[in-house]
């Protein structure tokens, strides 16, 4: 079985995160409260009925971030404890981060933080963005990587979410430019900075088995199922909220149909890859969230599946090949395809929305669209619903390039502080592989390529 | 690896999937429409607090139909992938194809379809009908055959639902009958005709593996779990919608027990078989939905409940055998067990259901039965609860009988379409794989009997 | 394959479970009745709203109880369709056992039982102490000896809750103590008394795997993310339940990342054990349970929900091995260490709540806390927020003194009558084999440690 080879790294992981859980209960202890309990008895009934209004659709999306997810990530054979053990533990780390770093921002008014559920969701919201990124270097990081990833992560996401959501202003209910761009683009930049300009042979626990296949394609199914909650949770309640599922429900339909056909049609034999259907039915569910609660015909959200799908199948087919030889970029999950090409589709697709609907209602059409967001950024600015059509559709260009850009830059940062020793990188024998974060009695299975027996040979090595 | 013979089939699934998503877009482009925003804030909150009450109940149906039923269907060790991607494929396609169906059917007033989450629903309802007919010929056919079992069946369920429960006024709120029995007629047809009147010995890939057994056994929990919302989401709210729900679990849990009973009572050293559980378990939930909402005691659901798992089990042990034998009749997953027996014990059960009811008071006991459906009968004749309690449980008969003769007959001529040799059905020895349909990089693991090394032979003699 | 030896004990569990179910349907046709439905429009819109509030709730405790724990119950490789279906049949046949005897015990007024959503709900409470306790002996039982242990835990259950709940008035919304701890220590008093004083050697096929140990793993996410639910049904509507629902997502995250640092922190190699993340991620979610409707600061159930995973791990790494040395007591699951420690945890923390509660608001301000439960207490005693703070600390310990004194006194009861040959425990060469229970046709898969061939041949010695 392999082990890590110096004494300190193996306690860096407990002892930092039991740190942070110290710190995170004296911030706690200091500054955050719950609201008061309402006053009157209808006061009372607006709160049971707000939480009834918002709390199925919270456990939703709860589902898919934990089991849909973690699931989705398992498709390594032998990788799938440690899969979906990082995605539950940074969903953790990364939501109480957020909820930190949020007091600290918006809500530090008068010397307290009032939590409640709406807060608990958009820490989620920012978690959400770390578990996407380390799917660009799944396999090949330590737990202790990870943790300065989401470290770093939230607080840049809180800070461009800032910038171009409540300040610029742009339209983006879903999170596609704010959380799918943004992440896939910080994911990049992290492996590009962490990995280098080495190209690197397949690793023999790359390939997935049929049973990995089929597990991780469960997890595609249940995100597929729930991610109209995802979409639709910050919408304005009414019709606003029945648009924006409406419009995810259809965008997820086509993509799943037009999955189907590119990845067979891409085949020489006809067949199917099980990596373009667990990637691709989920694209246009990354493509509509910009545009989900706007007024536009049912007929563009069908439009816009089918091509954020194609645009996802493609990437997989010839630019992630392209990507690895020529910038030696390595995108262990295709997150490239699933949340950056049909990322930047929503983007471009919310700008083409914006400027037909203010056509056919003389300028003013877009207005109907009023996210919860968006009062935020009504608040700050006092324009939305005026302002032209033509300086909104420029506001979600200009938030998309400052999304991609800011994400970049910042995940080369932190890919570059990855490389520091003290942070146990795993050696590229040994990744891939449970056997180096979890306890296992006896590994009489075979799920995959490459032998035990070889396997503990290299370990044994290692630890000579 | 096995590989599709010729070139024209490999290119035909993809083709018309394309063709049709074309259409689609064209269809909608031209006619579908969202519903103007609510003008008023007491409108909008009306619609925020319907969407509220109907959405939890859409959700849970979609993880029935796409997670549970996926999952259900994975019991075939080699063939999960494909299993599981044909489903969600097909519940895509049907629900699209539903979707023009119901447009140009129902809603073709003013030439503009006004879509929303109800018409979503009824389109996933005719998809279910689709997804259960084609569990008769699972792992035999190609997914162009599904393709054309979907194309077939949809508009058939439509014009036999708008019979019996528009013109006819039968009481089905949970689709017993228009779904479970008319599905399972049809399916058993389809199978008639495809595979005619030879028997087949049984295929070395066609036994469940305990691991296979465990995995679908978690999608009949699924199933099983979320069954209330299937039967209850087109009840009238409030108290038919609960009675509705309490009847559902009622007869789902005296299901699970009993069929555990039967089971046990049926094999020689009292063991349990995992197809039983995987069926038998979901038995009440099919017989339970022509009387959900219907004014009778608790314990009628519980006897049903019951009843339909014993005749679920009894089916599977002594019924398919005898048309296996007698009558060539190939039904892979037992849908006539599952879907056909209690079904028609439930329709029996609605029709005595009534008769019962009318003597209580007189014979006008029935009218709180009203479930939304109901009310199109009730504008289509003006009788629904006027009409004597004989004639209604006389239309449930003749319901039945429309169900199962129309379906027989529909699916009988699509299965004689599925022998067009242009639909690829996959040769005997090529059966339950998904190396058929899928690209598998490496299979080391041999999940099932049948060695991966004669397979291979048997593959490469077929590619020469 | 293994074969129970004589022919009586093969019968036993179809034929008491049939009979059973007969009487269920006598019971019901005798008293059981629905609500008569709302007379008044108003009424029936209140009926659907109270449905819309809590359906989703009691679905997701569904999801829990069978597809989430039954998943959990996998981590044995060769033992998955016999716990999880185990589990199921325990879960239903208690539920309806529950039903009669609530019906018996509270509702037999006016010789009718009325059922609705809350009935059930309250006896699946009932069902999932039996769901806890049998984890203790988990793959060393009959199903015979299962339901004989549900058969007494359900009535001994209901009197226990009377007296501490009703009568003595704790307060205890998630039931922590009347449902975990009374549980933990009914299922270690059966273990006890069935295995006696006989240490046993490891089994072979006690061991998970990768494979089962991730099963398990997707099993606890599903009851992490749904516990909220679980805990908050019974909550007044409104503040006190927006309450419970975060004091229970704050506890189950904090859980989830101490879990990671104790289990990291104990082993030597810095490694995660699978079992310690199965567990330890609920052991916030057992706790939070008695306190989680209660008048406190935020940064109390991040505590308390550190504090009760490191007593988890705590007790997995020391507690369990001394039991099994000192006292030779199984616990197969680590009930204790699950329900056991953080039951008794968030015991005390609710008496130190109130306490403090108490001292904040001149000792009256517990009386916010208001469950549905506690309703009855007040009607019973005419004091639940009169009483002194003092006073309901005392109380709170006294409860958690009765639920552990009478639970651990009627499972040592329960234990030695499952010892009677006629239930048909399982050799111990046998325990923790899917082949003793299911009619498993080909086993060709090697999960776990421990030959086919050895067993085989063990199987036939039995059987000559």
């Amino acid at each position: 079985m392999a082990t890590l080879p110096p004494t300190r790294p193996r306690r860096l992981l407990p002892l930092s995160l039991g740190l942070f859980q110290g710190a995170l209960l004296l911030f706690f202890a200091l500054f955050v409260t719950y609201d008061k309990p309402s006053a009157r008895a209808e006061d009372a009934n607006l709160v049971a009925n707000q939480l009834y209004g918002i709390f199925p659709l919270f456990q939703d999306i709860q589902v898919m971030l934990v089991v849909g997810l973690g699931l989705l990530l398992t498709f390594l054979p032998r990788y799938g404890l440690s899969a979906i053990t990082h995605n539950f533990l940074l969903f953790n780390f990364s939501t109480q981060w957020a909820l930190v770093l949020q007091g600290l921002l918006h809500h530090f008014h008068h010397g307290q933080v009032h939590l409640d559920l709406q807060n608990l969701l958009t820490a989620e919201f920012a978690a959400v963005t770390v578990l996407i990124s380390v799917g660009a270097v799944l396999g090949r990081t330590s737990p202790c990587q990870l943790l300065v990833v989401a470290t770093c992560e939230v607080p840049i996401y809180l800070a461009i979410e800032l910038a171009i959501v409540t300040h610029l202003g742009i339209l983006d209910v879903g999170g596609t430019i704010t959380i799918h761009v943004f992440s896939c683009y910080f994911g990049l930049g992290v492996s590009k900075a962490l990995f280098g300009a080495a190209q690197r042979p397949a690793h023999p626990k790359e390939s997935p088995t049929p049973r990995s296949d089929l597990q991780s394609l469960v997890g595609t199914l249940i995100l597929w199922v729930f991610w109209p909650s995802f979409v639709a949770v910050l919408c304005q309640p009414g019709d606003a909220q029945h648009r924006a599922i409406l419009n995810t429900l259809l965008a997820m339909s086509a993509s799943a149909v037009t999955t189907v056909v590119a990845s067979s049609l891409l085949d020489r034999d006809g067949k199917l890859s099980p990596g373009h259907l667990q990637n691709g039915s989920l694209a246009g569910g990354v493509a509509i969230g910009a545009v989900a609660d706007m007024a536009m015909p049912p007929v563009a959200a069908l439009a816009l599946g089918s091509l954020s799908a194609v645009a996802c199948i493609l990437g997989f087919r010839f630019l992630t090949p392209l990507l690895a030889r020529k910038l030696a970029l390595q995108d262990q999950c295709g997150i490239h395809n699933l949340h950056g090409l049909p990322g930047i589709l929503g983007a471009v697709a919310s700008a083409v929305a914006i400027l037909l609907a203010s056509k056919d209602t003389s300028g003013s059409h877009f207005s109907p669209v009023s996210p919860v967001r968006c009062n935020a950024s009504e608040a700050a600015e006092g324009q939305c619903g005026d302002r032209g059509a033509g300086r909104q559709a420029l506001c979600q260009a200009a938030g998309l390039a400052v999304a991609i850009g800011g994400s970049l830059l910042a995940g080369l940062l932190t890919g570059a502080a990855l490389r520091l020793p003290c942070l146990a990188q795993p050696p590229e024998q040994l990744c891939f592989d449970d056997s180096l974060y979890f306890k296992i009695q006896n590994q009489t299975e075979s799920p995959g390529p490459g032998g035990t027996a070889k396997e503990e040979a290299l370990a044994l090595k290692e630890r000579v």
